[in-house]
């Protein structure tokens, strides 16, 4: 900090400027890092560490499902004849750098997803990593920026298993509203179990992954724990 | 301008400064727009107007369909014993400003959304207002952050029809690579036929829309012709 303070009394002295300069160097800086490498839910920030090696597979999907937040969960439409319907969701695998690779949910029946779900369990959850930050300048299709698609069955979790307790402490400490949903709308916790993965992050087509190595990859592997 | 010069003149000469804080505020302000207002695929820049008000619903769906780039195409997977399967896809609507509310897709059957879609129709694209920007610090499963899901069949677009010229245009004027992805691929345009729209951009539930007031609306309407 000393050497950087001298840096900046030369730099002062010899272009004969104030610290104005510095100050706005600085909020640049930080406005870089903001869009880059942090990502915020409401106040909390999660930092990405590096991204896995893409030919790492487990270690790629656990990462995108542990830094991501928020996917698309794609259930059968009794409605609509069968039709598979898509909805925006919010999720969480575990506490923050503890992910199970499971991800939770919190829906209401009032919304037809949970509806569906209960009806039939077949369901599919998709997240990418373009919001992240993460891709570079590619197009969310190209191969290179990881998508994940996770197919098995959606179940409600049982109110009185120790399941239920990591899942809602799961969510609560990702989704800090989520505390705060009107207890009147009945919102329940609900996974996915996992049968199929489909994993994108390479040129080549989707990655050979099995359910057990993405469930027995440890979150200290790959450098990825902060 | 001519003021702007002799106002940063005197700035330059009272605090006895040179161009570096200027050109730092620049870097600065640049930086906050693209946090905030405006998007860019591959360069080309996209700016999102006022977003429209949560009652307009056919203004706030193809306000979200013109404005993000990107979403979940969802089929049913004959490999997966019929599971609704998601998957990232970019799509466009139209030109820049010129949405038609009908999304394209640029697809290859080396992907299994392709293949799907060739052997079962049904199919939804799920469309989240979260990567604008635009919502706020609430959650992105808050219902006051917009998010769209079409339901309906997703076809073919014929290479010979006028609205193959269309469509290409649309994917390649928003999507600058994908005119140069691998010809051996044999990528095709495929457009989804709606059928029902599930929209929630407030409180209270889904919007009352029909697929003609969505298509009908005109782009000119609350302001967001830029």
């Amino acid at each position: 900090m000393v050497g950087l303070g001298l840096i900046m009394m030369m730099i002062m002295k010899f272009f004969r400027v104030g610290v104005a300069p510095f100050i706005l160097l600085l909020l640049f800086l930080l406005c870089s890092i903001d869009s880059s490498s942090v990502l915020q839910v409401q106040g909390r920030v999660l930092s990405i560490s590096t991204k896995p090696d893409p030919n790492d597979a487990a270690a790629t999907a656990r990462w995108l499902l542990s830094f991501n937040f928020w996917g698309v969960l794609n259930t059968i439409s009794t409605d609509l004849g069968g039709a598979p319907f898509g909805n925006v969701v919010s999720y969480s695998d575990g506490l923050p750098n503890q992910g199970s690779g499971i991800p939770y949910f919190y829906l209401t029946t009032l919304d037809p997803t949970a509806r569906n779900a209960l009806k039939d369990e077949r369901a599919s959850f998709t997240v990418s990593e373009y919001p992240l930050g993460t891709c570079g300048n590619v197009d969310p299709e190209n191969p290179t920026c990881s998508k994940i698609s996770l197919t098995g069955k959606l179940k409600l979790v049982d109110e009185k298993s120790k399941e239920f307790e990591f899942a809602r402490n799961a969510l609560f400490s990702k989704h800090l509203e989520m505390m705060d949903w009107p207890v009147g709308h009945n919102f329940q916790v609900f996974k996915l179990e996992i049968e199929n993965i489909f994993l994108i992050d390479w040129f080549g087509g989707p990655k050979q992954l099995t359910v057990e190595q993405y469930l027995d990859f440890k979150m200290n592997k790959n450098g990825f724990i902060l």
